[in-house]
């Protein structure tokens, strides 16, 4: 297994797609930011959709996650479901995923944290107070923002994997002592910590600037302020993404 | 209903809300082209659903507007189904949109050639050749593009509303004698629609760049060819938009 992993998937690979994921992230929470909070969408006693016991967001996430497991979605190991109970099967012929994680990543499910911490503290930090209606587009857009963070964070999974295979003899005394805090002190880099947070930071002040054929008015505010995804990073998808790691690896060598 | 209209909506807020649908509709084209063409999502021959007469895609768009149907998306005068066909209803309370448009607004539904030309056209100029077998995630992509292009260019009737509520007497002899070559004509500025195309093009070139925190080497590529979005503006977008404009201003009067 150790051999296919180094052979499909590098730091380089694994670097290239966080930084396109970063992305992704990016213009989802802009795209989000075109909408208010919403929050009776989000209200678990509105009882919005009758006789479903919960907000309109769980249903619309649910009942979508249910057409993509259908469509194969999560065969592939870098996707998770937020409601993994009850999933319909995969209904398109079995794709050929390369066979690169421990089997133990399968019990690694961080979205119960992601949900928490996206509609709690980070929805009211991009999105301005009030209510449009628009509940539809406006949960496919939380979505759209969910599973862009699922997957960054759930990557951590393919980055412990590659550090890993990388210098074994660093993380096997720690997972054999089941020794969290040394993983995660083995895992944290503070310097690279701080480049990810200046560079999203800078994506986001480009990707959200506002374009027009004239030159743009002085002050004139990008669409999502630049220092929440710094805060974004810095608060929950770097700390979840290492999480991850370290759990990853307490089960590397079962 | 004119009242209504001029009071909840005016050529300055109609083109606001077009300068930022540009916006939508760039950054979902972005997310596309980080996947290959995939060919065979689109095949309808490919019975990749064991039992469902079509392709992939239109399995996985017929039942993810079966659920935003459900969630109330299609109760917004603004957002058109590619199938409207057997769809459930809302299970939301109604919401109340402004009464804006004129009745004849709800027969005029572009989406058959909007889904023509996406996967005809515009797709192969976006996308790389080849299959990743990402199929699920690729066509909620999809889904997006459409969605985003589909309001855009349905949001002609808004716009044709506004233009007739400004000056009726330019378009009531031309409607009154249902000539389409003058409603044309009086809705073509070529000016504006130059303007337009240079605008969507900047946009592109610049929420499609790589950016990282050294400076750009020069000769890097944005993620999508600028020169295509100008295209799909001049081709199709605003031909259609228009097309939209037309029928609506036909019906106008009935």
């Amino acid at each position: 297994m150790v051999k296919e992993a180094s052979e499909t998937m590098t730091l380089e690979t694994v670097r290239n797609s966080l930084n396109e994921q970063e992305n992704t992230i990016i213009y989802s929470l802009i795209d989000r930011a075109n909408y208010p909070l919403n929050p009776k969408m989000y209200d678990e006693s509105a009882s919005l959709i009758p006789g479903f016991d919960g907000s309109l967001v769980k249903f619309m996430v649910m009942e979508t996650e249910a057409v993509h497991a259908k469509c194969g979605r999560y065969e592939n190991p870098e996707e998770l479901p937020f409601f993994p109970g009850n999933l319909p099967s995969s209904l398109v012929p079995s794709q050929e995923y390369p066979n690169i994680l421990h089997l133990t990543a399968s019990s690694i499910n961080m979205n119960e944290s992601i949900w928490d911490f996206y509609f709690q503290k980070l929805l009211p930090l991009i999105s301005a107070p009030g209510e449009d209606g628009n509940y539809a587009k406006c949960a496919a857009s939380d979505l759209n923002c969910l599973q862009a963070l699922s997957r960054r964070i759930h990557y951590g999974k393919f980055v412990a994997e590659i550090k890993f295979i990388e210098t074994p003899q660093d993380y096997e005394p720690e997972i054999r002592s089941q020794n969290s805090d040394s993983l995660m002190k083995l895992l944290t880099f503070e310097d690279v910590e701080e480049t990810v947070k200046r560079r999203v930071e800078k994506k986001a002040a480009v990707y959200g600037q506002r374009v027009s054929l004239v030159e743009a008015e002085p002050g004139q505010k990008p669409k999502i302020d630049p220092a929440v995804i710094s805060r974004l990073y810095d608060e929950w998808v770097m700390p979840l993404t290492k999480k991850v790691e370290v759990e990853y690896l307490l089960g590397r060598l079962d």
